[in-house]
């Protein structure tokens, strides 16, 4: 976007919390600071507590102390200044008038420069429409934290696979129970998530809610899974770790059975797999993620698979197909009912699922890079359902 | 706050993000969706994917399906409707024209709004006043997590006094370091945030951005450190994790040095605790908090310790002497130069720091509750300068 000699980009986050101003700024604090960037310059204007830190890590042309400003503010009111007030005065010295800001711009401020006199308008999602284009640094930091995600997952299922069942309860193998389970108490998906949370802190990411749901757990896509896990019935494992370090995300889910999975239950396995090749062999540059999403729905429903509210359950395939992996764990574009446009360098999971309480739940989730010609899967975890 | 007949409360948000939402809800989940409390009841408008769910958890009087207003409302517009048309549906039945939303609220929701012809009004912070004061249970969280911190930063600081000191570097004990570190190697930065964050996560609790600073690294106070420990030099603790269930936090910074801390050193470290008890004396309902951090800066400055910009670089004290820590890790009240009045049931930290590149850096940091007649440190963590 150019800008007009009147215009700036203005956010006001905390770059933790805020993967635009990450993005724009790769500089990261846990309390709002101020990025401004108008035809001239990518500015930051902050506290006297990360001026040094800002100075020395964020990728601008120039780092200002909000508190040079304040007194300048304080100068012209005699009173002690509002943040509005104090960004004002950097904003007449650059003779700025129109603001273009994030959808999610806080209103607050918003209404507030709009009283000073500036013109501030949201602009639509994606604020930063380059940030959905993965450039290769951005791939190979997405692609390492999908292998360090089929590490922490690869021990999760051997522990699995390695339980003895006993009345149709997993109990961990002797010395496999790590340092807080024992081969005396059944392996519980708070166990399973803590073993798959350590190996990937000890790999330099933090993994949050993850999923290891059981049962009719696994039938509601965002139970994270409590209590002990069974034998013969789907477990989900669904991971999705951020990288303390790059900040980028990755995303995969396995569905596996310790024991002998139900007739009812491959047959699902196998079309969500289908499923899966379906979305690969239609996604590349220019694919419509609308028309993709409906054809795995139509595909399921055509196998004798419904979706929708049946006995007063939301059941069979009821969330999107894939979204955008990046600085967010969801972001553009969509391969859903309300499904986007693809290009090259987009990078978006493929996660078809089938949910029915009285059989089970199956969900596969790959990690694929759109190309021109296809796309290229960034997942390389095997997917067996027993084990 | 009593609402009239045509006010709503609004919030718009993932309450993974968003603390007021997961205050009002009890409800987590990493997309948005729409909280709204008008006089007669608190409602949730939520995708298919979250319904179930969220029927079962959030403390909320009902929970519509966001699909069935969509289909209202595009029964309306014969179109596919946006959010704000699906949103008009549900206020328009309700007979709601003016809406209170956070001071943080999205401005593009805002806006549409508006265009649609509600009155919107971003309410200032905090949004729920209430929030400040904590409950019983909400004390016993915080009070939770603050032990959880305390076992992890003692395992840290065990480590650090029982490594080996060779040409000014720190050398973890045989069997002492871990599975990642060796006792070949120095003992670094990364490696003692990984043995805190590690713990914490064995304790249900994410730590993220863990402080382990020496030397001159700690003297900016947000640098979090990195590279081999030296002895002889303060190397700063600070360590403030989320408890996964409760979504409460703590906060605790120690200093220590392995080996022997300079007389200057020692000075600042008195000092600090003198800002610390200064400041424990003073704390009650009805205090001030601006004049509470003054006190320090003062304290300081006549035991000869001045603050500001020294040598083109932030020196002495220049961040804030304390921040509400609950459900945000930096929430009212503060007790610094832009400070608040203190209530009883408000939980602050208590966190004065010395910064001198040339001598050293201290911080020591504590959680307390605010009483009617002073307050009660939730800390038990020893200060122990020299390890």
């Amino acid at each position: 976007m150019t800008l007009a000699a009147q215009d700036a980009r203005l956010i006001i986050a905390a770059s933790e919390q805020d993967s635009n101003l990450y993005y724009a700024t790769r500089f990261l604090a846990p309390d709002p600071f101020i990025y401004l960037q108008d035809h001239r310059a990518k500015l930051l204007l902050m506290s006297d507590l990360e001026l040094d830190r800002a100075k020395a890590q964020a990728t601008v042309d120039a780092v200002f102390a909000y508190s040079d400003y304040e007194a300048k503010a304080r100068a012209e009111s005699g009173a002690v200044p509002t943040l509005i007030q104090t960004l004002s005065v950097l904003l007449r010295e650059r003779q700025l008038t129109r603001l273009l800001v994030p959808a999610d711009f806080p209103l607050g401020h918003a209404d507030g420069l709009r009283q000073a006199g500036f013109q501030v308008e949201a602009r639509p999602n994606p604020y930063f429409p380059e940030r959905l284009v993965k450039q290769q640094d951005e791939i190979d930091a997405i692609t390492a934290a999908q292998r360090a995600t089929e590490t922490a997952v690869d021990e999760a299922v051997r522990l699995i696979a390695a339980s003895r069942i006993k009345d149709d309860l997993l109990y961990a193998p002797a010395n496999g129970g790590g340092p807080t389970g024992t081969s005396n108490a059944p392996l519980t998906s708070e166990r399973i998530k803590q073993v798959i949370n350590l190996k990937l802190m000890e790999l330099g990411y933090v993994a949050q809610h993850t999923i290891v749901a059981c049962g009719r757990q696994a039938c509601d896509p965002h139970n994270e899974g409590s209590g002990p896990l069974r034998a013969n019935q789907p477990i989900i494992l669904d991971v999705f770790p951020r990288s303390s370090s790059t900040r980028y995300f990755a995303d995969m889910t396995r569905t596996i059975v310790r024991g002998r999975a139900s007739d009812g239950q491959k047959r699902l396995y196998d079309l969500v797999r289908q499923g899966q090749e379906l979305a690969f062999g239609r996604i590349k540059a220019g694919a419509d993620g609308q028309s993709i999403h409906e054809a795995i729905v139509s595909l399921f429903e055509k196998a004798g698979c419904p979706s929708g509210l049946i006995d007063g359950r939301m059941q069979g395939y009821f969330h999107g197909t894939g979204h955008g992996v990046g600085l967010d764990i969801h972001e553009a574009p969509r391969i859903s009912r309300s499904g986007s446009r693809l290009e090259a360098g987009h990078v978006v999971t493929v996660e078809p699922g089938l949910y029915y309480p009285e059989v089970g739940a199956v969900r596969l989730e790959d990690l694929v890079i759109v190309t021109e010609t296809g796309c290229i899967n960034l997942t390389q975890y095997p997917k067996v359902l027993e084990v």
